[in-house]
């Protein structure tokens, strides 16, 4: 063993939420052994990456030494831990495992990139154990708010690595594996090394509250309700669709799934032997013929998703279901920050049409799906490993985590993306700084964060675009005056006149006073157009636009 | 008074939490003499008005009646109801009424524009009233989060109807005035036809708190932290500057202002005598030899402001001082939805240098400044209107404002940006539709919203920009190939080929296939290129760009 180390490099997630990728490593230092944990997308925004339509980790790293590589695994099928398996498996080329449920949603994805059936391994839950190289590696069931997560056991000649994946302690989930605290002991036992675990709720003081605890607040509120009740929530929550679905039967009223990733879920874990006892739904157009206070919706779009049932439902409607005063709408779920003026903007249209809206307000319709404050110091206590890690966070959920851990004894360090971790010794110390980033799926392109393509967009669109064409003839004399075309920018400004001419004029006026030499000197001409043509733009509508100058050369 | 009404036009805030101005007029239908309520501003964001600097509301209908716009009043200093005054005075040119303090903030806006020293006019409150054709005007005192904020009594001969403009009932407001019941049951006993109310905190269950109830927390956590402690809220908060300050010299620590806005808002209210006591400020130099235990930083960027000293702060420094481990920085306000991004940015840069960050979260270290729900209550209870008309607030609030007193049995209606309301009868009833909207201040333009402009700008950042360019010569023959330029969009694509000359390519075999009547069609030959262009962008990189086509004829 001598001369090797254990490493953790979170090459996504650390630092961020979402698009988790974790890589550990046993060997001689720059010869390790590899394994990846979770491959998750994150999502774009209007601020920083406009247009773009996923975001995933660079894996530029792993992808130069994939020789190295020995198997990926995924936790849990949410998005952020699995949505970027079907992108990203060609540059990889090695197999996933997941369990039965998780393994249904990456085939999915992974179909969608025309990868061989090799591509995915389905796997048993502890107490199986696969073999890579120097690594043991067993998935232990843990309660989280989609079936089937799971954490990691890996054992590796360095000691045992526990990784959490995404959890809370639920001990009635509703669907799927309630915590196992047994489970969890178990395999502590002989001693951890190291905990990696979830961070994202170490702000909230309270510990967690079980799925099931929502189920008389649902029942009671659907019962009350004398118009239609629509109920929103995260697809992959098949728990919470179950609870909204019985205390929808139990009050009544029959159920239609609404929007593509509901219907497939229901399916997907139907399939998967996951969930059962699911009442029969009916199709949209069956729905329409059910008095209102006989129905209940289960939708999709409680980010406020622009495309989603929600946000169709709140316009004109969708598949021909309407709401009307009287109605309520339910956000079974918490607006992910960011995503709060969108799901505002649905809620005033509903309010328009006299929809009345329940939302998490109070944790009455909605409980979180990941371990609170003392829920985490609970796994510490179970866990008692040598070092904690704190991963799937921002800093300063990473920072907080970590300070937690060391006020109850334990050695910690505080890891992002692109650092890698020596976990060999008695504390976790930096091994090595790694270049790391942002991939952009943009139209059906990848892009790197850093190309520039979306730094223009984001110029375009806080400056607006001005074009100048000019043509040269052979002579090298300009064959009339530059030529002025603008998108997204006033029509008229200062002085009243239209920009495109007043910027027209003072480049005729440019043009008038240069120099032969200037009209050879592409550069050059180019430079003092763009100028000139900003500096008018500025004085006339306060604002430089970016420039295209395009000059044609008859010779 | 047969033949006369009573109506109630909001322009802004009705409907939104933003822009406030509210319109009120008495006379023969069409004849009305008018008054005005605030004027504000609302911020733009990336999603919906890229580059816009100021969003203002759209007042071309009181401009087209200006003849019969009596006067301005304004109810206190917050930029979403004032702000707009000095862009907007030249259009209206009417007088503006407010007290000292609001006057001061109003008077530095106008002086910005230009505006004669007549354009504003310094009033008492109450028991002051102010004759303006059929209305008389009372300034009634209120408690808000800035000093000096009033509700207005407006009577007029269909009866007294009271505005309450932005408010709580904060008995310990710690500057400025506090909620004075006496005064409110005062001016409702000859009996209150309408209250037009405060909305934004329909949905807090709980009755606020007052200001003063924060500081003992605030010193206790000032005393316990060992190193430089900062603070941000809102500038315009000048009693939670106070309360922060008084925390500061109690726990031994000097005070130093950072931020234009903060030095500004203590100045003038120093100046006009509201503010006391305020304990003394060194500036930014002096507080560099300070022990960080001895110091406090008072600072603006509380809502994640890209250039305010708190983000500033978060990154390199503010006027040499520099944040490191130890450090404490105190969010004392509530993020705006849609500025979460901003702040959270900020927060994870502050957890980066080992900052402590303490935030709102239970309402320890900020209460509202808004009136909650039972506070609301308590207001409809004093006032005890014939109607209750919701302002200031979404739609969401606004009809959850109308349903509350509906329960208490008040007639209400929820009227939002465009409604003429006509109060004079037993119940309020639309009178009118009136076309409303939003105008932009784009650098230093004024534009409307529905120009296209900013929609331009919407598009190129989510499909980049692609220019085409060709000369047609004196004989309608085209000079060379197509020439494509683009601009946020990626390199290359599909076939690997650069974007540029797979475009290029495609539009020189449209060239070759084109005929003459079509090199002679100017709107035909634009159609054909661009059309071109977009289907092989979507073909190779997955997108549609915005196109420009600029043909140079030579003839």
């Amino acid at each position: 063993m001598s001369g090797e180390r254990l490493i953790y490099l979170p090459l996504g997630g650390a630092g961020e939420i979402g698009m988790n990728a974790y890589v550990y490593g046993y060997g001689k230092p720059g010869q390790e052994r590899l394994i990846l944990v979770d491959l998750g997308v994150t999502f774009p925004d209007m601020d920083t990456t406009p247009g773009v339509d996923l975001i995933m980790p660079d894996i530029s790293w792993l992808e130069e030494r994939k020789d190295r590589l020995e198997a990926i695994f995924v936790t849990h099928a949410h998005e952020d831990h699995v949505g970027a398996v079907g992108h990203l498996y060609d540059r990889l080329r090695t197999p996933i495992y997941a369990r039965k449920f998780t393994a249904a949603i990456a085939r999915h994805k992974l179909d969608e990139h025309g990868a061989p059936e090799s591509a995915l391994v389905e796997v048993q839950a502890w107490p199986q154990q696969l073999e890579f190289g120097p690594f043991k590696i067993g998935f232990l069931p843990i309660s989280h708010s989609i079936p089937e997560s799971s954490g990691l056991c890996i054992d590796t000649p360095a000691g045992r690595v526990l990784h959490t994946g995404d959890f809370k302690i639920d001990a009635s989930p509703v669907v799927g594996e309630a915590f196992d605290r047994g489970l969890w002991e178990e395999v502590s036992k002989p001693g951890v090394k190291a905990l990696i675990c979830d961070s994202t709720n170490v702000f909230s003081p309270e510990p967690g509250r079980s799925e099931a605890t929502l189920q008389p607040a649902l029942e009671e509120m659907m019962s009350k309700s004398t118009g239609l009740v629509v109920a929103t929530t995260f697809a992959s929550n098949v728990a919470r669709l179950k609870t909204l679905a019985i205390a929808a039967q139990r009050s009544g009223r029959t159920i239609c799934l609404l929007g593509r990733a509901m219907r497939r879920m229901v399916e997907t874990a139907t399939e998967t032997g996951l969930l059962t006892g699911f009442p029969k739904t009916v199709g949209p157009e069956e729905a329409t013929g059910i008095p209102r206070d006989n129905l209940m919706l289960l939708v999709t779009g409680s980010q406020g998703e622009r495309r989603a049932a929600s946000a169709q439902l709140a316009q004109n409607g969708y598949l021909g279901l309407k709401l009307q005063e009287g109605d309520t709408f339910l956000f079974s779920s918490r607006t992910i920050p960011g995503n709060e003026r969108g799901v505002i903007k649905i809620m005033n249209q509903l309010s328009e049409k006299g929809v009345d809206i329940l939302d998490d307000e109070g944790g009455r319709y909605h409980v979180s799906g990941h371990a609170n404050r003392p829920d985490l110091q609970m796994m510490h206590f179970i866990t008692r490993p040598q070092m904690l890690v704190p991963m799937h966070g921002e800093h300063r959920h990473l920072r907080e985590h970590a300070k937690l851990g060391e006020a109850g004894g334990l050695t910690s360090m505080v890891a992002v993306n692109g650092m890698m971790i020596d976990l060999s010794g008695n504390r976790p110390t930096v091994a090595e700084y790694i270049e790391t980033g942002r991939s952009y799926l943009d139209g059906s392109v990848m892009i790197g964060a850093m190309d520039g393509v979306v730094r223009d967009r984001i110029r375009m669109a806080l400056n607006g675009h001005l074009t100048i064409t000019l043509i040269i003839d052979e002579n090298d004399e300009a064959l009339g005056d530059p030529w002025v075309e603008v998108m997204g920018l006033p029509e008229t400004g200062r002085s009243k006149k239209p920009l495109v001419e007043v910027v027209e004029a003072d480049l005729a006026k440019v043009m008038a006073r240069a120099k032969k030499s200037l009209l050879r000197d592409e550069e050059g001409l180019d430079k003092e157009l763009r100028n000139a043509a900003r500096r008018t733009a500025q004085s006339e509508v306060g604002r430089k636009p970016e420039v295209e100058v395009i000059v044609s050369r008859l010779n």
